[in-house]
């Protein structure tokens, strides 16, 4: 039996502003920091040893992880950071509050944008100085590669293909990864994982910086799955996650 | 012409205790912290970019790292770990004061341990607790190449391989590569790009947190090198890096 640890990053200054954030490289809040401290800090209590470790390529996934593993003091561990983990991409809205969006659209239409499977918000015009287009860590990659909008289903297009080539391979060899990473490129695998339809997909919800263990058999099927430490804390948190998009 | 920046860790505990540290997985002072952040500071303020960064298995080394890399605001670049790139193993002198072995065993002696090209201080046992063998770090190693004592000959011997693989082939593919690494990996470095002799090497020192820049040719010969910052403070930290041995 293999184990999977993910963990969403700890709040972001836009997670506090309620901002839609997407590709937009903002950092941690001080209880974001605290949040990837105690992320580490459980992990370390119940024992946990990794390998290898992955993340996105936007900072509060990193900062995250880092301050994770050194909670764990393993720093030394080798980190693989993609761009297929990074959060979806939030097209125009990316820098807007949420709950100015939905005063101004309806509670309906943000959620749509929030948690429709196939709908993406508007796109981000590739000239706005919020595109990322330009920016050196997407040098290497097709202009067309980086998203000027995504809804659910095109980031499980692009991470699934990281798991299939990167992550299953890894922990199929025997290495116990650990996944920092955001709120949709996590359910994006999950819903892979564990086979979620499209249209269940969008009642779940990732709380900030609690470790989620995957324990999955010979084949990476999930057995089954929980949160480290307090479980009602975690429910908790994922239930706020769900209201984000209310005016 | 290639850029090669070097970085020494910045103030570890043991360098303020005046201890030999070798492999010693010792954490940075305050001011390390601080030296790591201005190294940042520099290499951002001077328009430094980089595109892959490398630094060993020791917190003190990759914490000088994360934290420069995070004032230019780039820690999503891709980061090499290797353990070829760690301090010189110090042997059975690890956790020793340096001043306190100059009086029991002279000064003479104590330059010998630190700066002899090719004699290493005596063995630590594979069974002394301080030992880094079964450390889950080095797992993959053959134990043999896990050391007990080295000399800088030791050093060398290791560390080249890995710039001959890694590292050159890298600059020569065109990326801009930043190395954070330790006082004896830089100056096994050092003495094979810049050709110096085995009896010249003692009286190389390298300052900690200082970014030391290296221009190189289409061969990576060396054509100049500087500090980046306040030459004279530099000059100066080098020159007290060489008196740490004096009863």
């Amino acid at each position: 039996m293999y184990k999977l640890v993910l963990i969403r990053h700890g709040e972001s200054t836009w997670n506090l502003e309620n901002r839609f954030t997407g590709w937009t490289d903002v950092d941690l809040t001080p209880t974001g920091i605290e949040q990837a401290k105690n992320a580490g800090k459980l992990l370390k209590a119940e024992g946990y040893e990794f390998d290898v470790a992955y993340t996105s390529v936007l900072k509060r996934a990193i900062r995250t992880l880092y301050l994770a593993l050194d909670e764990m003091d393993c720093t030394w561990l080798p980190v693989v950071k993609s761009w297929r983990l990074n959060e979806r991409h939030y097209g125009g809205l990316q820098g807007l509050n949420k709950a100015d969006m939905a005063k101004q659209y309806g509670d309906d239409q943000v959620l749509i944008w929030r948690r429709s499977y196939d709908t993406p918000p508007p796109e981000l015009e590739a000239t706005d100085p919020r595109s990322e287009r330009g920016d050196p860590r997407y040098a290497k990659l097709d202009p067309a590669q980086v998203p000027l909008t995504e809804c659910l289903k095109d980031t499980v297009a692009r991470v699934i293909p990281f798991w299939n080539e990167s992550m299953a391979p890894a922990i199929k060899a025997g290495k116990r990864i650990v996944v920092a990473a955001h709120g949709n490129s996590i359910r994006a695998l999950i819903k892979y994982l564990d086979g979620i339809s499209d249209s269940d997909i969008v009642g779940l919800n990732i709380p900030n910086g609690i470790p989620l263990v995957y324990e999955l058999d010979e084949n990476l099927k999930p057995i089954r799955h929980y949160y480290l430490g307090d479980a009602e804390a975690a429910a908790k948190a994922a239930a706020s996650v769900a209201t984000q998009g209310k005016a």
